[in-house]
C-alpha cells in the first residue's frame, strides 16, 4: 500500500464569528420563541419555514460585474450549472420570494411567522455574529393600516407573555407619509437635498432637538470634535422637521393635532396623520391604550426604508451597562410598512408590513429581569456504589423518570466516589441517591442534598466520612420517587422535613 | 444620470433540491421535536446547538490533492484568509469538533442532544432534499454499555411520547463485536474477505438466508438476471455467518445462547454476547421488555461503520405503498457505538454511542396513523360588513384572543362580501362572525358555521341571500366568546344547540 501522507490534525474551534449555544441557552431560546409563536397563530398567523439557501438572484445581492457575489452573503457556485447559491440574510428576503412563487394558492391577505437562524458575511465583532436567529410576523397584501395596528397588538402581546410586564415596554409609531408631507410642506424638491434631510433626522435620537436644528441649518461641531457640514436650510425652512420630530404631546388627540400642523396643506402629510388616528383608534378598541402603544414621531430608526407606518418597541426598564451605569435597556423589535416586497419578481407592488423581533436582544433582557438564566435543575443522579448491580440503579432511574422528574445513573468508570459528586456538582444535581450493599440487604436509600452538601464534597473522600454528613437522610426504597418528587422543585423544606 | 442597463427579474423559485415548509407542516414538526428534547432532557441529556457552518476540516471532508472540497458538502472560500468553510452535513462531526474543543469544561459523561437541519450536497430526487432535519442524542465518554442500553430505553420513550403505541413499533440490538468474533472463527485473515463479507452481510435485509448463502459462496442470479459474483467461502465456512444472522430465538436467553454458539473460542465475540446480556439484563431491570426492545442479529444496518452495540427501531404497522400493496412502515431511528468521535482532533480515543432520529420518516409515520395532518382548525374570521367600524371588529378578535381562541379580522378589501367567504374557505375559518349596521343596531352577531355552510357557499353572492342560510345562528353580542368558545374544538353540537 502506497504511504499516506499524515496531515495535520484539524484544529478543534468555533469558526470565527459563529458561536455554539449549551444547554439552558438552547432550552430558554427555544421556549421564548414557542411562546411567540404561540401569540402570532393566535393572531391567525400561519408558519413559514423556508430553506436556508436562496439563489443569489432571489436573495437580490448579485452585482452583474463582479464574478463573485458581493460580500454580505455566504455565497458558493454549483457545480453542475454554474448558478450563485447563498445563505439568506433575513427572513425577509424569502418571504418576498416564496410569495411571489406560491401567491395563487396562498390566502390574500397572507399572514405569516417565521423563525431561524440567517448568516451574515461581515466581519464579527464583540457580541456581533455571522449567524443569529430571527423572529418576524409580515402581513403581505393588506393595504389597510388595520393590518399594522394589528401587528403593533401582537408585538404587545408577545412581549407580555414572554415575561416583560406592562409599563416595562413601550411600543412607539411614526409614519413615513406624514414625513414625506413635512418635506412637501418645506418645497423640497431636490433628491439630494431630501436625502440629507433623510440622514440628518435618523441622527435625532443621537443629537437631539437642538443638534438636529444645526444639522438642518449650517452645521455642528462633533463630540469627537469633527465639524459636520449641514444641509444648508433656514431656520424656517427647518421648522416643520423639527416640529414634526417633537409632536409628541401628553395624549394621542394632541400628538395628532401637532402633526396636522406640520404637515400643513400637504395631501400626503394629511394622509399620513389620519393612518396614525385610525391606528391608535383601532388599538384602542381592542384595548391597547397608549401606555402600551403610543404616536409618537420621534421614532425615526427606519423612516428612510418604509414607506407607511414604522414601529419600535422599547424596553422602559434600566439596566446596568458594562460600566455599572444605570440606562434604559432600548429596543428589542421593529418593523414597518412597506409596499415593494415581490416587485423585483412579479413587477406588481403588494403592501405589506412586518415586524421583527431581535431574538437576543429580547433573551438578554428577560435574563436582565431574571426572568430567565436562574440556576438550571440539573438531573437527580443515582450514583453506583457496586457496578454489578446496575440494573437496580437503573429501575431507580426509570421509577423517578416515569414520574416526570429529570435522573439520570452515573455512567463513568464507578470506582472513585468522589468523581462521582464532583460530576454532580458539574451538574447542579439537587439530589443524589446512593445505595451500597448495606443500605440493598435494608431495603433502603440514601438521598443527600447536593446543594447543602457542596461546600463539603471537596473534602470528602471515602464512603464512611460521606455516610456522617448531616445533608444526607436514609428512607425505604419504596418511597424513593415520593420522597425526590416532594422534594424537587420546591425550596422551603428540607429533605429531612420532607422524608419525616 | 446614465441609463442603467435593466436586469431580468429574477425567478421566484425553491432552490432545487431544497423545501418550503408551510402552516401545519412546520409546527407539527417543532410540536414532535419538543416532545423528543422534553424526554432527552428527562434522561439527564443536555442541548447542543452549534453553528451550521463549520471549516472544511473539522467536517473532515477535505482532500488535499483537489483545490476545492469534494462533493458531498456546500463549501465556500473565506475572502479574507482563503480558509473553506462548509455547511454541516450531520449533527455527529459538530459534536465531535465541540467535545474536542471543551472536554475540560463538559461533564464526562457528556449526554448531548442536537436537532436541526443539515446540509448534502447531492444530486436531489424524488423525497431526497439537500436540507433535512436531524435529532440526535449521543453519550460521549462512557465506555459501558449502560449507556448502549440507556439510549435505547430513552429512544423507545420518544417513540411513545410523540404517538407510537406499544406493539408498533421494536428496537432491535446487534453488536459489531458479536460479528468480528464470527469472522475471528471462521479464520478469515484477509482484510479483503472480510470486507466482502460485511457487505454481504449488509445484503441479508434483502436477499434473506439463501441469499446470503449463495453470496458468501459462489454467487447468485440476480432478480435483474445479472450474476453477482460471491465471496467464494465453502458451506462449512459460510456457516458461522448465517447461523450469527438467523440466531434470533423467541426468547433473549435463547438468541444469545444461539450467539454464544457462533462466536466459538472467540474472545471478542465472547465479549460481544457479554455485552448484549447486559444490556438486555438493564432494559429488563428499567421494565423494558423485548415486547419493546429485543436482541436481535439479523439488524445489519451500521455493523460495518460501528464498533460495538448497533440499534435500529422499527415501525411495524403497516401502511399501504404507492400501489396500494399493505407493507411494514420500517426503519425511524437507528445508533450505535463508535469509539473514534474525537481523535481527528486530539489523538485520543474517546468512546461514544448515540442515536438518531428521522424526523421526516418518523413525521410520516405519525401522518399515516393519523396522529398529525388532520384537518386544521382555522382561526375564527370576523368579517367586515361596514369599514368604518374597523374598530368593533378589533374589539371582537381581542375577546376572543384574550379567551385564548385563535381569531382574526378580515384585512383584504371588505367590498365583496363574497371575497371574504372565499378567503374563509381557503382558511378553514371554522366559523365567521358577522355584524352589520342592523345587526350592530340591536346588539347581536351572526355567527355562521362555516364548514356546514361551504356546499352552499359558492353559489351565495349578496349579503341578503347569505342570512337566510340555515348554518348561522344570532347571538347577543355579549356572548360571542362564550357561544364560540364553547363550539370551537368539539364536534357533537351544532351551533344552533350550543347558541341555545
Amino acid at each position: 500500500m502506497a504511504k499516506v501522507k499524515k496531515q495535520p490534525r484539524p484544529k478543534a474551534e468555533t469558526p470565527k464569528g459563529f458561536r455554539d449555544y449549551f444547554g439552558a441557552e438552547v432550552a430558554e431560546r427555544n421556549a421564548m420563541l414557542a411562546q411567540i409563536a404561540e401569540v402570532y397563530h393566535r393572531y391567525g398567523f400561519d408558519a413559514l419555514e423556508s430553506s436556508a439557501v436562496e439563489t443569489v438572484e432571489a436573495l437580490g445581492k448579485f452585482l452583474p460585474d463582479v464574478d463573485r457575489p458581493n460580500e454580505g452573503v455566504f455565497a458558493w457556485q454549483e457545480a453542475e450549472d454554474d448558478k450563485w447559491m447563498a445563505l439568506r440574510y433575513d427572513l425577509t428576503a424569502p418571504l418576498a420570494r416564496v410569495y411571489a412563487q406560491h401567491r395563487n394558492d396562498l390566502p390574500t391577505p397572507y399572514r405569516r411567522y417565521a423563525m431561524g437562524p440567517v448568516w451574515r458575511n461581515e466581519k464579527p465583532g464583540p457580541g456581533r455574529f455571522r449567524q443569529f436567529y430571527q423572529c418576524d410576523a409580515d402581513t403581505v397584501g393588506a393595504p389597510s393600516v388595520a393590518a399594522d395596528a394589528e401587528i403593533c397588538a401582537m408585538l404587545a402581546d408577545c412581549l407580555e407573555v414572554v415575561g416583560i410586564p406592562r409599563g416595562d415596554y413601550l411600543i412607539r409609531i411614526n409614519n413615513r407619509k406624514v414625513l414625506n408631507g413635512v418635506l412637501e410642506t418645506m418645497g423640497l424638491q431636490d433628491e439630494g437635498q431630501r436625502a440629507d434631510v433623510l440622514r440628518t433626522i435618523d441622527k435625532f435620537d443621537k443629537v437631539g432637538e437642538a443638534g438636529v436644528r444645526q444639522l438642518l441649518g449650517k452645521g455642528r461641531l462633533d463630540a469627537s470634535g469633527a465639524y459636520i457640514d449641514g444641509v444648508g436650510l433656514s431656520e424656517a425652512q427647518a421648522e416643520p422637521v423639527v416640529a414634526f420630530l417633537t409632536s409628541r404631546a401628553d395624549d394621542t388627540a394632541k400628538t395628532l393635532e401637532n402633526l396636522r400642523n406640520a404637515v400643513g396643506q400637504s395631501a400626503v402629510g394629511a394622509a399620513g396623520v389620519d393612518e396614525l388616528q385610525t391606528i391608535a383608534d383601532l388599538l384602542a378598541a381592542g384595548g391597547y391604550g397608549p401606555d402600551r402603544i403610543v404616536i409618537d414621531p420621534s421614532v425615526v430608526r427606519g423612516l428612510g426604508y418604509y414607506t407607511g407606518p414604522v414601529f419600535e418597541a422599547e424596553l422602559t426598564f434600566e439596566i446596568q451597562d458594562e460600566k455599572g451605569r444605570p440606562r434604559q435597556f432600548g429596543s428589542v423589535a421593529g418593523g414597518g410598512r412597506y409596499d415593494d416586497l415581490v416587485k423585483r419578481f412579479t413587477g406588481q407592488e403588494v403592501p405589506a408590513t412586518g415586524i421583527s423581533i431581535g431574538v437576543d436582544r429580547l433573551l438578554a433582557a428577560l435574563r436582565a429581569k431574571g426572568r430567565i438564566g436562574g440556576a438550571q435543575a440539573g438531573p437527580v443522579l443515582v450514583t453506583v456504589m457496586d457496578r454489578d448491580r446496575m440494573g437496580d440503579y437503573q429501575a431507580m432511574v426509570a421509577d423517578l423518570r416515569a414520574a416526570g422528574l429529570r435522573a439520570e445513573v452515573y455512567l463513568g468508570n464507578p470506582k472513585n466516589f468522589g468523581n462521582q459528586l464532583k460530576y454532580a456538582d458539574k451538574r447542579d444535581c439537587p439530589v443524589a441517591v446512593i445505595e451500597g450493599s448495606d443500605e440493598r440487604n435494608r431495603g433502603v436509600v440514601i438521598l443527600k442534598d447536593l446543594a447543602l452538601g457542596k461546600k463539603l464534597a471537596a473534602e470528602i473522600t471515602s464512603n464512611e466520612e460521606w455516610k456522617e454528613q448531616p445533608a444526607q437522610v436514609e428512607i425505604p426504597r419504596a418511597r424513593l420517587v415520593e420522597v425526590v418528587s416532594a422534594y424537587i422543585g420546591q425550596t422551603e423544606k428540607s429533605l429531612f422535613e420532607i422524608a419525616g
